[in-house]
Formats: structure tokens, sequence, C-alpha cells
């Protein structure tokens, strides 16, 4: 009997936004993988802290920070060894992941080294989208509309091009493409319906009409234009 | 001092994908909305029945089906005058949602009638797409791919021209409209990396490629289609 691996989804950062099922599967992990920075924690581990058990055995996973994606893969094809061995011993694996597993997350990074050789269950969890929309205070999109995501990482050109036929949207990934963002959103005179949302369900959280948010954006920041149905 | 509105996701159907925050809310709730079907008790009460306290006041929002927009209306304005004398006596009220509250949420139409006079709290959940992607077992999006979700309800021209246009995308509320979503996604050769799944997470959850997928589709079902990054 092999062992299952777990993907467990831990939320935008609030501990209490793990699901129940997180916090059961994390609670009885005997072997704990994470994504963690050169120095300190990593911000999933920081999530679910209170709830890892003394005794599991805990697998930071140092990748380092783009554009160095070689060195990255070559990070996960090691972790993702260290995880077989225990799968094949017969012992459960629990792999958190910031946000939902399959919604931009790190996570897939382990399934597909994995997902062909042993049993995987992914536990999906709160996205970053629904912390970044529940915190803005307003509905975000609604019946016929579409929902659009867009990484603010896109040229200035595709960016325009995308959201303009967008109804709901989003940008992500802001950082240093913040400005960028801001000056197709202000084009498209989509301004005005537009809420900046940095560190989400977090205590620093900041929430601020577009025209009055800050100069920088931090990477975990996001743009959210609501569609114009979702409105009673 | 007025009480507080609590707009709380419950997740996509398992009762363990309920966060802790929900969780607590609803365990120590004293007046406790959500929608309901003409007879039977609701998808969203039904997830987190074992939750509910015996003494909480429940009140049932049983909204007629489409197309009678305006009887909806009607209800809601109802059921949020009732919440408002809650309010107004400085109790605190949880309205349940299923899935997030503001991600095609039911929950807009409390909010927007009571957002401007109550304190409101959104608690995010766990989204339908977090839930069908996590069943489809193939991550759905990743780095500088965009998001785009539709409703099948769209015309089939206009699901076709967005689809087309899509990276990583999702098509939600099947239904009646299931053959004409799977006849755009043939004619723009994506059936093949397509995923049909019905009731995410739940016991009779089904997963299928979506040529594979059974000819009918209830309303709570979806097709995902993941982006071509979405690989290591």
């Amino acid at each position: 009997m092999t062992g299952t691996l777990h993907g467990v989804g831990v939320g935008p950062g609030d501990p209490e936004l793990v699901t129940l099922k997180a916090a059961r599967l994390i609670s009885a992990a005997s072997v704990i993988a994470y994504p963690a920075p050169d120095s300190g924690i990593g911000f999933a581990r920081s999530i679910v802290a209170d709830l890892i058990p003394e005794t599991a055995v805990e697998i930071p996973m140092v990748v380092p920070m783009r554009p160095d994606r070689f060195a990255a893969e070559s990070v996960y094809a090691e972790v993702a060894g260290i995880l077989a061995d225990h799968l094949r011993g017969g012992v459960d694996v629990v792999a958190l992941c910031e946000g939902d597993p399959f919604f931009y997350g790190s996570f897939m990074y382990l399934h597909d080294r994995l997902a062909g050789r042993f049993p995987v269950v992914v536990v999906p969890g709160v996205s970053s989208l629904c912390a970044v929309t529940a915190a803005s205070g307003r509905p975000f999109c609604a019946r016929a509309e579409g929902v659009t995501v867009l990484p603010a990482t896109l040229s200035e050109e595709d960016l325009e091009a995308r959201l303009s036929a967008a109804e709901a949207a989003a940008v992500m990934k802001l950082g240093r493409h913040f400005p960028k963002a801001r000056r197709v959103i202000d084009r498209l005179g989509m301004t005005g319906r537009a809420t900046f949302v940095s560190h989400a369900s977090l205590p620093n959280q900041r929430v601020a009409p577009l025209e009055e948010a800050p100069d920088e954006a931090p990477y975990f920041s996001m743009i959210v234009i609501p569609g114009r149905d979702a409105h009673a």
C-alpha cells in the first residue's frame, strides 16, 4: 500500500480561512511539505503553524525566485524524490499550498511529478480572488456575466485588449507591473469601478478605490473590477 | 449598537470544505438566513446542518426559480426587512451562501439592500470553480495565463468568440445549455483538454473527460479546460 499525496489549499492568509478538511489533514500529518523562502518559514506554513504536529517531518521547498526557472525545477524534482520515498513506504504526505492548489498554485509542480505514480487528493481552498472580492466589499459577478482573471505580467497591449473585452475582471500579481495595470484601466475608463486590495484577509490588509491606491503595490495585491450585473 | 450582517460562504457542498471561520460564526449564530426551495431545506443549509444551533432563528428565503426575477426581488426585499429588524436590535445575522458569497452568489441581493445601513462582513468560501478543478485532477492555470469563466447561458456565437480567446477556461451553469457548450468546445478543438465535473465534492460527484460525459448535465456542473502552462 502506497501513501496518498494530499495537495492542501490553506487559503489566503487568515488562519481561520482554512477549511475543516485542511485542518484535519494537517493536524494528523506525519510528513508536511511547503514552499519556503531562503530564510524564514514560508507563507503557507505560517498560516497553519498552530495545526502542525510537533512530531511531523517538515520538508521546506526552498524555491529560488524568478526568473531562474531551471533552479526551481531542480528543487521540485528533489523534493518530489523525497516525497516519493515516503509515499512508497506507505506514508501519507500533505503538501501545503497558499490559496487554492490548482488556482495559480505551486502544487502543480509536485502534482505533475507524482500524480501518475501515487494516489493524489486535492483539497480546494479559499482562493486569493475570493478573499480579495470579500475584502473589496462589493459583489463581483452575477447572472450571465463572465469573469476574467489576468496577471499584470502581460504586455500593456495584451492587458488592454483583454480587459476591454471583460465583464467582471481581476488583475493579479501586481508588484512592479502596477503602474502599467493602472494606466490600462484608466484608458479603458474603468478606474471608477476598480478597487485595490493588498494582503487580503491578513492584519495588514489594505483596501482602497483604485484612484486612492498607494503608488506601489506588493506582489500579493490585486485590482478587482466588478461586473455591471453584480448589483441587485 | 446595531448588529453585523455576516455573508458566509459555506463552500461547494462537502461539509468539511467549510472554513473554520464560517463554522465558528454559524455555531454561534442566533439568526441565520439562507436560500431555500419551495419545499425542502436548501443546499446551503444542508451543508452546515450539523453546525446550526438548535436555538437559532432560521429565516429561509424561498426564492422562485427564473425567469420570474420580479418575484425573487420581492422575496429578498421582505427578508432584508426582517434581517434589518434583527440588526437594528443589535443582533448579528449570518446569511449562508453556497460556494463563495461574491462569486455568482445570491448574497449580493441581501448585501445591496443592507450594506449601506449596517456593518457587513463577508467571509469568503471555497468556490465551485476551485472544487471543480480539484475534482478534475489537473492543474487549472499557471504563471502568466489568464482565466476565463463563462456561463453557458451565453449565446452560441458569444460563447465561441470568448472561449476562442481564452487560456484556462471554465463553462458554468450547464443544465440545458450543455449541448451548446459541447458543440462550441468541439468546434474550437478543445474537447481533448476538457473535463466535465458535476456535483463537485459531494458523494454523487462525477468526473469524466468531456468526450465521455453523459448527454445531460445538471445545473451544478461545469466544464474545465486547463491552460497550456498549467503543467510543470
